[in-house]
């Protein structure tokens, strides 16, 4: 393989810089010629794709976003756009591509590559961290900081206001973002999509602390939650509970996605990214590289999109315990 | 005057600990005795009252919210109320009074000295800087970083997909915090209360960064524009644009009053809280303590209530000058 | 167990008072008694033991440093100190210790528990992360993002005036933070005790990189690297190298102990302090609680203190690829 | 005047990139041709100059450094130098200049304007506060905050660990860093050059805290203090003490010079980028802009450099009051 693609797609993350410069400065290394495609599936198939080498990755590592950019294309969910995109990889000689991103962009890959069976290999990138095949995604861990900072800034409101706040962080269909700013936050409780939480429940656990002389408490919830996003179960709490309770709603939205990359993002991406690169050199097709247990390892597409990460059940005790 | 007490009011601000250490050290400096009131008026009332030292304020300059905590108090605004204020204060023969707050602290602490006579200097304290009085109020630097933090992370995410954003920004009667955001954040526009700027005006500066191949925009909203929030102004100008503009909205909310303080708000808490205290000491009563061009200056309750201070017309011209 | 208690000791390491809060608001889960010794073995000897209960540990678990401070103890070193020592806990009628700290720390417990059989089990705290038994130790992964942060920062000014940086940061027998450091920063290369790397090989790399136009470079160095620290290694390579380089040192030094802890280390002392916790309520003792593989697991006092946990050779070869 | 150039020079400082953004966008919308030097009066001579339009500064109010590179330049301070420098100049039509930067820089830009008359507004950029004709410089904010932070995080392991810290930051000449460090760090004390603090003093102040029984104490020292830099004031007190008194040295250093703007930096420097360009336009020659009591001013190069803003006695009397 002498010449291949790379890009990203779906929500951005932090790190997908450092994803991209990984892959760059491996393929130099390797001495591969390696393209960038911009804007995804839709940059692959307007031909609108660049070289790229060492130095254009300079100085990238601690940016946010991407600089390849992203975007959901329509078009490659229709055979025409894919046969256009594989004509304009064709038209640059291109042997393999690298896709950074989460549960779409797999999916598309794999469609793409039944049909022309052009090896590609994925890197997962999604602050959710909701893909099978990998302990941990490119951003997750700078997404949590970013949300755990901000219930660190809303406690010390709630605290001098004697307030309740329910905060809502992102995660559609997951909470693992929930999850760990639940336990670093020092929350009260949390609520997310693999979880039955009543607002009976909750609304307990808040007594349950005013009894305890608790002055504020804080609550996450995950947007996906079956019992609705943090402004319907605030509103359906605030019905159960004692009137004059100050309660209040935040939801932290996409601030989420930027950001600084933490170190362990900007590692991960690295690894993860070299990682898809040199599978792909060495034959690997059609799968995502993770890193599960420390080890890395290459999981077929088909499994990272069907297969489902449950939350460990170990955090969710922990909430309980530990906000005792 | 041989023992003082210092309260917290109204909408807590990061710098408020600052201000209080400040009085404090500040107090035992002078050899004069000092109280903290717990949550404001409300506690006044009650007697929540509590002796402080050097000791008590120790390692909290650097802490967000109020360790005296504050709240609105309902019975305050009744004479029965003040009453009970007052009798309390006599009883623990306290003769003078730090209040550290806004507005609705301010017009309190005038009527109470009205009637009462109990010598009273106000430390501007909210994150709004909607003070007459004082060039910048404790707390306002930091909100202010900290909407912009939440900017440039939104900043990745928008470049990355080609955004609008719509940020909403504390700030229910002034632009002050949108303003210095929109400028330092490299916004596209920025709607205030001070300021008439039509949904036909700001679509028509999108328009002409799509037209300049812009690939991403943002604009500041300040909570109380006279349009609507970031909600409804988006909504607006979405109706009014290529219905394929890809517009997104984030409130920024409650993150804004909390936090470490900045180097800034620590000085000018540090500064005002002791400027407050000696100018209480000295005889100073029913005015507010403030910093105008660098000098400490002591301008009534009444004034700081009842005028308006204008945002700077200088930057409204900058953010159009420096987004083009 | 009915009555146990809990120490810090040696470097403080951000996120020790997470792990403190777990494994009290733990005790209290599991109806246990729970005491601090404060300044860790010298506090055992003087008897300076405080009751805790959940209260005690509300709001710490954003702080850095130890709320049970900490510290080296010379007498706990004679026999006659341990002996001091036992008779202060059983005065208390302490019947089990959980020890947070990193190898001086579980020298010191092993030689206790073979003396005085009181159970003890250990949670690995130190920044360093040089600890067998546990991949990540507590205040790792903070020590490196705020390394990290530091060389972002010198990036900027390394990059405006074309200039090579060599910064060291913490590590005294490991490289750890320094590899990870390299790896997230970018850096041109790395040295570390684990490792040998000549000067002159780091003479060549800079070489190679001015060679190619690189306008700045960083090189991370281990404070224990065997080529000796920042300021030795940069004028050994001076001296080798073209007079009109601009080299700089800085040495981070002690910023690298202090900080906010981030989520990872919130999350991983809260799960290493509960775990050590249930292990000693179930009956496991002498041993140090550790996280392997995502497994909460024990490994003997012994074991941890003697055997060596190398630093993964993948990251080595990451730095030298990533940085092409 | 068509047709102007912008270059930053001397040490760099967060907030540059923001002031060139402001100078080329506003030249852009007086409609005004604006070039970049590269590596200040090195550039100047080498020609090094390069075309600028709203694109090229796109995105870069947030970065630190400066996108145009600065550099110290011998050749400069011939006459033989500043000969070519205008040959260049001419070449291209260029008819003035924005000098960016601190004394060293000023002190060129007058020798220059004196034998060749170009118009040259300056706009200062500098940690370290230190020009005649603005309260504030370029970059000064944003250091200050960052040697807070990193005091911040000393007091935290100061605290856990009972020690008394040294910390040095910067400040050739000058005592504005450590000045307000201090006050917003809580220092113990602090040694500037513009104020004599003896050693004994500084240990007296340390001695009255243990009397009452502070834990640890943090003394800020500038780097241009006349008794010497942190190490070596800190091995003299330590001769003069109570030898168990557990002393430590951080030196801040180049972490003080990068780093994102903050938001009062950002503002700052549009407002005297804009400033110095419209002063230019306007015709200003040989001056600084500055800002003094919120009011836009030009002062004399000559003034700039040879007079003396003197530290406020206020701020130093604060470090003494408030640690007390």
């Amino acid at each position: 393989m002498k010449k291949i693609a790379v890009f990203t797609s779906g929500g951005d993350a932090p790190g997908m810089n450092a994803c991209i410069r990984a892959i760059v400065r491996g393929a130099a290394y390797h001495g591969v010629e390696v393209y960038g495609i911009v804007r995804g599936y839709n940059g692959m198939i307007k031909g609108d794709i660049i070289p790229l080498n060492s130095q254009s990755v300079s100085n990238i590592i601690q940016r946010g976003g991407t600089i390849l950019k992203s975007a959901r294309s329509k078009e490659f969910m229709t055979a025409e756009g894919r046969k256009k995109a594989y004509d304009k990889l064709q038209e640059l000689g291109i042997e393999g591509l690298v896709a950074i991103g989460g549960n779409g962009t797999f999916t598309g890959a794999e469609i793409f590559y039944n049909e022309y069976k052009i090896p590609t290999v994925g890197a997962p990138g999604t602050i959710d961290n909701d893909l099978y095949g990998t302990d941990y995604t490119i951003g997750f861990d700078t997404a949590v900081n970013t949300a755990l900072d901000a219930v660190d800034k809303i406690r010390d409101t709630a605290d001098s206001h004697d307030r309740v706040f329910f905060i809502e962080v992102m995660g559609r269909d997951s909470g693992y973002i929930a999850i760990q700013c639940a336990i670093a936050g020092g929350a009260e409780s949390v609520m997310i999509p693999e979880n039955l939480t009543s607002v009976d429940e909750i609304a307990a656990i808040l007594q349950k602390g005013f009894d305890k002389k608790k002055s504020s408490s804080i609550v996450i919830v995950a947007e996906g939650d079956e019992e609705g996003n943090a402004q319907i179960v605030a509103k359906n709490i605030k019905d159960k509970m004692d009137e004059n309770l100050d309660i209040r709603v935040t939801t932290l939205g996409h601030i989420q996605r930027g950001g600084i990359p933490t170190a362990y993002d900007r590692i991960l991406a690295s690894r993860l990214g070299l990682g898809a690169l040199e599978g792909l050199l060495r034959g690997e097709k059609n799968v995502m590289a993770g890193v599960v247990n420390n080890q890395l390892i290459y999981t077929p597409f088909h499994d990272t999109i069907t297969k489902k990460k449950p939350v460990s059940e170990d955090l969710i005790r922990m909430v309980e315990i530990l906000s005792s």
